[in-house]
């Protein structure tokens, strides 16, 4: 069950930008595979490490566990091999994750993405949050890649746990979308004698990161400005890090806008705005009001991007 | 779709007590249905008003879609018929939620109880959920009852869009897990106009909530303590208020033992304790330590029920 | 230093309903003793057990150790000798709050509300807090009640600091103003051995606190509504239930309106409509926006009392 | 009222390392004028920029007001000339605030540190800060500098409010205590019109901090490894980028021991391991427990420190 590089020792290279992709709907509120395919043309020009498929963003809590697995296989099939599929295989129970974790790999995800399980975030200690993922990832056809994602689950992977789980030969990494970067910091410092990879989970803190060691980031963002996420990344691999923090700055508001400010429906909003199919939500999950469509608007005008 | 009450203007009658029953699994974490109808025998002889499937001590987010539907059929299969059961149908995406409360009213639940979607929780203001417990309530061929349990999903229901929703003549009543009584004397007052019903969703707050109004309980602890608990009504009901208050006194350790401080785990302990089938819970959630056991068992005894 | 009921063993009878008073102010933001002089007036006369002087409301933090002293002497000079003075004597320090309970005291205070230390709330477990009540409750002359207001402090007195704090013959009770109803009752029963006595910190679940054993209110409303306040604990206390639930229900979004929801603002202009002296806060509170004053009449208009 | 520079247009330079003094206290708990002068010996020797007088770690809510002057005074004395005094000036109330700035200045410091006022949380929106502070700077006799320090107060200074103050003249930048990286990177691009400098307020995300373009920090584990804080400084300044993050990942856990882990306690515990006068805080403040000292001892050991 283990790839060539693990059998090696070696953890797959993840370094590098991945937009967490939205999951386009008709106006039934299908999956519309038509526009998915659009949009992933669009990505396959940009310098791109890959893509993840079903984070937060990918409206995933709201797909059937059958589309999740075939979104998947589609963006696996449309996009060039070169290009990482990280797929969001985290399920609440360790026995549906495991599962979710085969048939992705199966339908060609090259690692998976695996939230914490956070229902019964009182009882979501170290001790059960590492039971969790060696399970998930001794079983894993492929590498498994930890997500922390604090304002969705309300649960952060405590330091230790990662820590711990880094020694797992098959945890090459983490997406850590919290933005507390002394614990991003600490988290590098503690994991480094292993070959443990950090993404930064949003384009707000990116330079931050990296200025700590990660080596990566998986930003919404990056959907709509992606050559200049791309363009950061650039700035700092060159050690520009004027240009890289003039850039950083105009990132910061059109990014919070997408994400906690308003969310997904504004970075669909958006990725209409900037030659992507977006369209609606899924209920719940409701379009903005007008009013907020202007403050979203505001957000990349005032920074030079619209 | 509607039943013969909702035609004449009444709505269903949901006072009373209700233990949110547990999913007993083998040592495999496969649901135990023999086990469930052992425990469904010893509840029928209790005087409940009905019982709640799936609430979150049901561990709901750790089954299946199929596992769902069939544990509402076995549970009422071996419940006499003037047993309500109360299934809990949430799901994230309102279509399905809206499939799921279809199955299980076919599966025989007379009432259906929606927790709110939560994972956007940054969006998830009172539009979005008004929308969605619409869209629920129009479809479902059950009476709805609102369910807000903010300790799981860091999200309370607003007042303003219960008292909204308590105009819709197929959603009958909410069940508050939340705990604040001043909110939930406020939502009485706020819906008294209708004949919207609150049950509270804790043994802790039982009496108080009581007092302002509410009609009934969904209490975890009565799934271990069932007659205690419907004593505490019987209690209230007669008006004895100092014998009511030393009752409640003496369920509030052992009911935060069981939910908030150990959780499910401690809830199916107790219950093994108490002659009911517990055993274990479903991975990611852990057994008790040995020193949790013990506080557990304090909690129990130094009440004088072990 | 004891006074003839401690050294009798008893402890200081609490109960009833207290207003918390406010401060009024010059336009020069200097305490006005006039005004002051005439709401304490009118307060004489409503069968209040006491005032409250300087808690939250009255500004505390706003005033020098001197103005706290003389408002203090002053409010005793004005009402009748059976009224109660309960002064606020909390400081951060252990020190400082010693040397204002002696003040206090000495100035006429029949008993201190010490509010929990905070700014270093990290710290303040139940070991610290115990050490601090326990060297103030020594040293001063008069009864200490003890004060828990997290919206002020972002800190709850642990119930086990409550319970052991009990047993101090010089501590007769607490102030509760987190409106945890579950924790309220656990509290008194934790103390039931002692005659320790629980006030409700606020007007909004007085009705549900009084269901549970405690013996009084401080409420921001009472400034507002002394009579019907105290209307609500003669209902209570005759028994008469369903009278009690209806006037209860209609002093939640008042009450909730002059605290959390707009603060001593609020509370001091609504003061102003119902005769009283409210006027101005000090800076840095502001005044009311005027969106915020309709909201404010429209929350008493609504439930009748404008 | 104006300084020379200020009348240029041109803003005190304010950037650098500073830590934020301990009080000392005797074993009665008053202020160890002698101890601090000791300390303030080797703190002249370390190539601060200046030093913080009355920040958090100063203990200075625990301080009467002639203390915290005093304590200015005498550190003004004691310290060279080129070093600056930046002294803790902030009150609850405007009036309070705006005294003790002239106060301070006049004792001495070269620059106050306003923290944000905060008992009234709820009501300390953008206006009534921003009064706030204007208040304070147009009276001040000395430059302002803003200070936002959420684990203390449960608020964190609006970045709106931090864009309009940074155009008054007497306000030349912003400690941030709060970490939020993406906040600060934030703040930095909306004042960067002014000649607004932001510093760390704490040693773990200082590196991260330099990156998005801060100009130093307030550390208080510059009180115990001063040379190495300082250090970190000259990496970044002079480019050395990989030394610096080495340097930075070993100072997260000494910091957050003796910060947000185990507080003053331990900052002065620490402090007295490394050939300073920390001792005994005041109560309500409590000695570290052993288990503690271990962990704290164990934070600097295995970061190569002890």
């Amino acid at each position: 069950r283990r790839t060539a590089a693990q059998s090696a020792g070696q953890r797959m290279d993840i370094r590098g930008i991945y937009p967490p992709i939205a999951t386009p709907f008709t106006e039934k509120e299908e999956v519309d595979y038509l526009k998915l395919h659009d949009n992933l043309q669009k990505y396959a020009k940009i310098p791109f490490r890959g893509l993840v498929v079903q984070g937060s963003n990918g409206e995933y809590p709201y797909l059937t566990a059958e589309e999740r697995v075939e979104v998947v296989r589609r963006v696996r099939q449309a996009l060039p091999r070169e290009k990482l599929v990280m797929a969001g295989s985290g399920c609440e129970s360790t026995m549906a994750t495991v599962q979710m974790t085969e048939q992705m790999a199966r339908a060609g995800a090259d690692a998976v993405l695996v939230v914490t399980p956070f229902y019964y975030r009182g009882r979501m200690d170290s001790k059960a949050l590492i039971h969790h993922y060696t399970q998930v990832a001794d079983s894993s056809p492929v590498p498994v890649v930890l997500y922390s994602v604090p304002a969705n689950t309300g649960l952060d992977l405590p330091v230790d746990a990662v820590a711990a789980l880094s020694q797992h030969p098959n945890i090459v990494g983490l997406k850590d979308s919290g933005g507390d970067i002394t614990r991003i910091a600490l988290i590098i410092h503690k994991t480094s004698s292993e070959d443990f990879q950090v993404l930064a989970g949003s384009a707000g803190f990116l330079l931050a990161a990296y200025s700590v060691g990660a080596v990566g980031g998986v930003c919404a963002l990056a959907n709509i400005l992606g050559p200049q996420v791309c363009q950061l990344e650039e700035l700092y691999v060159s050690g520009q890090w004027e240009a890289a923090k003039a850039l950083q700055y105009r990132l910061i508001e059109p990014n919070a806008a997408v994400t906690r400010k308003f969310g997904v429906a504004a970075l669909k909003q958006a990725m209409d705005w900037f030659g992507y199919h977006g369209g609606v939500c899924r209920a719940p999950l409701r379009p903005l009001s007008e009013s907020e469509v202007k403050m979203l608007r505001q957000d990349f005008s005032s920074n030079g991007w619209l």
